[in-house]
């Protein structure tokens, strides 16, 4: 039987504008990206804050993703609003505002029923706050965190504690780079996997992803796109389907992490061939495992 | 009994900087790297031309490493001389200056003997010499062309030419792109396919390549190193190990490509790690087979 999985992060209403499109007010945010992600393949507990602006269609199409809202606050005020846009380099995301709202004063709490969840996502957001949630939860089989940009400038050393005592590190090329100034990113991901994880996923976009556990290395590719409708959520759906997985398998040795990646990669794949969560909310489980038999087809070759 | 290989292309005395270090003077050029890294599998066939100043030491090398030089243009006047620099972002080269030299005037002639050689492999040099180079052959068994963003400039036409004629195009990533408009490497690296080879071959450094092969796929892994001297000849060494590879098996399926794939991103990533040659100099076949055997574990994961 699958694990359950906490995930605590941002819920956010987002104005998006991609050379493909645009969006206004649509879900998203980090929580509910990986939430939904997850939920292909195992239960979701879900902790974050919305404002009373919060559409409920959005909670009713959660709750019909079995994505279990009762760790959900809801505040007074507005709903944590992000707007940005992508130029056709489609790997940058460019903020052009950001309103933190009723998400400026979240203290994550971790409701009793949940504490005891096996595993456990810190979706992206400030460090502090992740490691808030991680002494509230009682031996999780495995804990995984994400981060951005922002927070290894500003929070640096409370991001290296929570490396520190999580099991899996999330994290961008760009981001591996600066964290650990390197241009070599095998350095930086062997330099972050030495401060505690067992294992650091360095996500590169179009050029996949890869892996260090222990000192072994796996690098995985990335499902070749033609289109990119909007890379929105694509890290977040990724960690989420890499967590979903593990949950649903309870297998954390370095085959089942293996996979896990790959189908992390399969769902972030899907997510980014449309806006908002407009694809990934109508996936069945045929799609993916379709996906990662192609993903396994296109990076085998035989032996020498 | 492997075939053997015709190489054309340039042949250089560089001057190089990286953060790492600089050569000056050293043994260099497209056709050089792509004939060391190919004599490793099958017996090369080297088409270029020399000054007078052409140091003895490197006809020596180059003959000790079973080159035949039989097809080596000697010319009076100087050596072609490149002199460039790489910053920290080691995929990119920042050419100080070239003089063509003798290479100027060079007229590929493919002697008589060389002319029915099963496998030929036109380094970098003006598309208009590479399609007098695919003029003079004789029904080879495979062709295999690589080009740069200055043929793709000033030579656009006739570079669509060789694709036209070839059976595998090497292109990287940022070419790829430009020649075709797109931001998609997917797309270009189809769009390219279309033109008439059977396989595209798109390196990205670091990142590893991928191959169009027909409608199909492939995602090959780089070698992770966690430092790089000298990125210079890089790609000249992967399209060099690659037509070694087939001409040693004569296997131009897709499979074969894919593992023809495979070994000239492994000798590749050998070749960075020192300045010039030396690296590329001083391999054993059991070096190349480590590596190869090591990227296959480095990319294999289970079943869904």
């Amino acid at each position: 039987m699958a694990g359950k999985i906490l995930i605590v992060g941002s819920i956010a209403l987002d104005n998006v504008r991609t050379p493909f499109g645009k969006v206004e007010e649509a879900l998203g945010g980090a929580a509910v990206y990986s939430s939904v992600a997850a939920s292909y393949f195992a239960p979701v507990r879900l902790v974050g804050v919305v404002g009373n602006d919060f559409p409920a269609e959005h909670e009713e199409f959660l709750q019909k993703r079995s994505i279990d809202l009762r760790g959900l606050e809801h505040a007074s005020g507005n709903t944590f609003r992000w707007s940005g846009y992508y130029d056709f380099d489609l790997n940058q995301a460019h903020t052009l505002e950001t309103h933190l709202n009723v998400f400026a004063d979240f203290l994550p709490r971790i409701p009793q029923e949940y504490r005891e969840t096996e595993y456990v996502f810190l979706a992206n957001i400030d460090p502090d706050l992740q490691l808030m949630v991680l002494d509230q939860v009682k031996s999780p089989k495995l804990t995984v965190c994400d981060t951005m940009n922002f927070w290894i400038e500003k929070k640096r050393d409370s991001l290296a504690k929570v490396f520190e005592r999580v099991d899996v590190v999330f994290i961008n090329d760009a981001e591996a780079r600066q964290f650990c100034g390197t241009t070599s990113l095998v350095k930086a991901a062997r330099q972050i996997r030495r401060m505690g994880p067992s294992a650091v996923i360095v996500k590169k976009g179009e050029h996949g992803a890869v892996m260090v556990f222990g000192n072994s290395y796996f690098a995985a590719p990335s499902y070749p796109l033609e289109d990119v409708s909007d890379p929105t959520g694509a890290g977040d759906s990724f960690a989420g389907g890499f967590i979903g997985y593990v949950a649903s398998t309870g297998d954390i040795s370095e085959s089942g992490l293996r996979k896990a990646t790959i189908y992390g990669s399969t769902v972030a794949s899907f997510n980014v061939e449309d806006f908002s969560l407009r694809r990934l909310a109508s996936l069945c489980k045929k799609d993916i495992t379709g996906r990662y038999q192609e993903l396994r087809a296109i990076s085998q070759f035989g032996a020498e």
